[in-house]
């Protein structure tokens, strides 16, 4: 990378802790990054503020929230409000999933990033401590980087952008120790599917048990506020 | 395909000619088809309703409209009001190309063909008679195919969805002698970038140029309310 000029990069910003240290990486490889929220109908809507502070801390040099309506395609529980977020634990795909969620986000990056000229997108998608989402692996994200190389008209002049995974065979641990090497506050980070109005998390769904059990791991102080019962 | 059950496609509906087409062919080939249309903040906003007018007359089992503001992105004269609508005839790819448009409305269509279980997605997208737009090309379609399936939930379990591009070959004229034998009424549709307040194409833009020579070679009479100057 040419750190002369200005090597811009598309970070997706979901609020959460995977995101924030993926931006934090990015911000210290010298890149001028611009950050992408997706206010998808989400019944967690305080990470957009989460991902706000964020932006903010780790230096990017711009965020946008993008707002689409997912809800009136419903069907999980975290755009459908008859649908309750399940305990931790359960087989198979949660009904967390959002169908084709990561697509949709990578989607509007990739255009982000050809106005841009940027050089990459950075996302923080995790196939080791995750809940099953397909679209968290690692052929999917082959196979979305495929799809950019042919899809843009920067990519008929030759140019192209590279999607950048860098948290995808990392555990829950390794991406927390690699956060507060970087200096990441993760207090202002939310993870929770289902908190409360305070903002206090749940301790109960998938995404606080990944969470809470990752920091046990890195051997790091749990700065999340749980919600007491 | 099982003619006895209900077999469901999601088809992008632009409220164009190409578009009306294969809705036209997926509701003869015998498939229950939930049309999607979105609103990107187009100039041309009278597309839109120029879809509901399509997916009534041609039996639709539904239609949606799914609404993501891309002008906040820009960059195109199609989003960018500042951004004038060219007259047709430039060389290479017209400042009408929309980053990602096609990427970001397959990977909706994605999302809502999985919750409904659809069989495949159908889009107009057309590589002869066109304005060079990269994400109309059979390599864009291929690779969307490839992404589709290991993008969803449901591949996980060996269901897949197929994109169908039935148009990608043929040219306007071909498009337009399918869409008469089907009983199309195309004075429904509109294709004008830069229609005025009534709705009257320009008969200036690329859009214009290639549907009116598309009836020309079709030898068919052109519905189209033209501007007069």
């Amino acid at each position: 990378m040419n750190r002369d000029a200005e090597t811009r990069a598309v970070v997706l910003l979901s609020g959460g802790l995977d995101s924030a240290t993926v931006l934090a990486m990015a911000v210290a490889a010298g890149y001028s990054c611009y950050c992408l929220s997706v206010d998808y109908g989400q019944r967690h809507a305080g990470e957009l503020s989460a991902a706000k502070r964020v932006a903010d801390a780790l230096g990017a040099t711009q965020h946008r929230v993008v707002a689409i309506d997912l809800r009136q395609f419903g069907g999980s529980a975290l755009t459908d409000s008859d649908i309750a977020v399940p305990a931790a634990g359960g087989s198979g795909i949660p009904v967390t999933y959002v169908p084709a969620r990561n697509t949709i986000m990578l989607s509007l990056a990739l255009g982000w990033a050809e106005l841009l000229a940027a050089d990459s997108i950075h996302i923080g998608v995790n196939a080791v401590d995750y809940s099953g989402y397909p679209d968290c692996r690692p052929q999917f994200i082959e196979q979305f980087q495929r799809l950019a190389a042919v899809a843009t008209k920067a990519t008929t002049s030759g140019a192209s952008v590279t999607i950048q995974a860098p948290l995808i065979n990392w555990t829950k641990a390794e991406i927390i120790q690699r956060g507060m090497l970087l200096g990441i506050d993760y207090g202002l980070t939310t993870s929770c599917y289902d908190p409360d109005a305070a903002g206090h998390a749940c301790n109960r769904c998938d995404a606080c048990a990944l969470r809470r059990q990752g920091f046990i791991d890195a051997a790091v102080s749990d700065p999340t506020l749980y919600r007491t019962r």
